[in-house]
């Protein structure tokens, strides 16, 4: 059988809020929001996506983007997602956006990067990588709304330098 | 006894990276970088501070900031750090700087902040909080060195807005 783990809300000693407890050896468990770390990449002025080979969203279309690990930096993270699902090569050129997602407790960080030669390939995590021209981006089965935010905001922001991330359009 | 938790370093099945595992109930646990967050406050030219009631660095000064919490956004959780370490209102502004500590798995996130009233005070993690004249700083006495780098560029960047995040001085 598996581990339960810490799955019991209560509020530990000396603390202020609910935490995770396991009801098996008395762990408390301090969660922290996760950050998420990706690129929008472009080589000859086309857009690198990945088809997710793997759930949530599964067949549908994102910018290389995943968890940042520990002991990396967030620009670290995102080259690394750049070569774990898309298998190329990038580099980082600016941050395009921050996005909170306070109800579930993460902060994404999207960084524009231009690939540093034309080669690509699925990686483990992606059925199938292209380089799409922006009018043949597939629009309709994109991922998330924030695939499309941070597509924008980079043609919007190609060619400039020096600017500040994006926030969610959504919620400006 | 208080539980040893999950201690112990392997990698699980299915697994590409070493874990913690606790050695009583087998619960992995799947750690992450932390984001810290925080602000550079000002009221009419003056920079707010805080002096250390808790280890580590007890004693020396630095800008309100602290671990984000679940369920904020980066904004929220530098403004709830601002009330709660210097008893202060203010408004996010602009992104100041982004740091990653990788060593330790950290991003550090600081806003400008002005203040919205002049009222403060030392909230629980503070033994006092003072609102400084540049010149008068405590430049001897701050906590961390990236309290410095972010007092530094609010000043450069006084006025500006649109401007992209600082990194890390030190490794750029
Ligand atoms: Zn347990
Ligand atoms: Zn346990």
């Amino acid at each position: 059988m598996s581990p339960q783990g810490p799955v019991i809300r209560s509020i530990p000693e000396g603390d202020d809020r609910e935490r995770l407890v396991c009801g098996d050896c008395g762990f408390v468990l301090y969660e922290n929001p996760k950050v998420i770390v990706g690129a929008v990449c472009t080589w000859d002025g086309k857009y690198l996506l990945c088809r997710r080979a793997i759930e949530p969203r599964l067949g549908y279309w994102t910018m290389p983007v995943g968890y940042m690990e520990l002991n990396e930096t967030t620009e670290q993270g995102a080259l690394r997602e750049v070569w774990e699902e898309a298998q190329a090569r990038a580099r980082i050129d600016a941050l395009l956006a921050i996005y909170s997602i306070p109800e579930i407790s993460q902060v994404h960080m999207i960084y524009r990067a231009p690939m540093t030669g034309p080669d690509f390939a699925a990686g483990p995590e992606s059925l199938e990588v292209a380089l799409f021209a922006w009018e043949d981006i597939p629009w309709d089965d994109l991922a998330y709304p924030n695939v499309r935010w941070s597509l924008e905001y980079e043609r919007e922001m190609r060619g400039k330098s020096g600017f500040a991330p994006r926030g969610r359009p959504d919620r400006e």
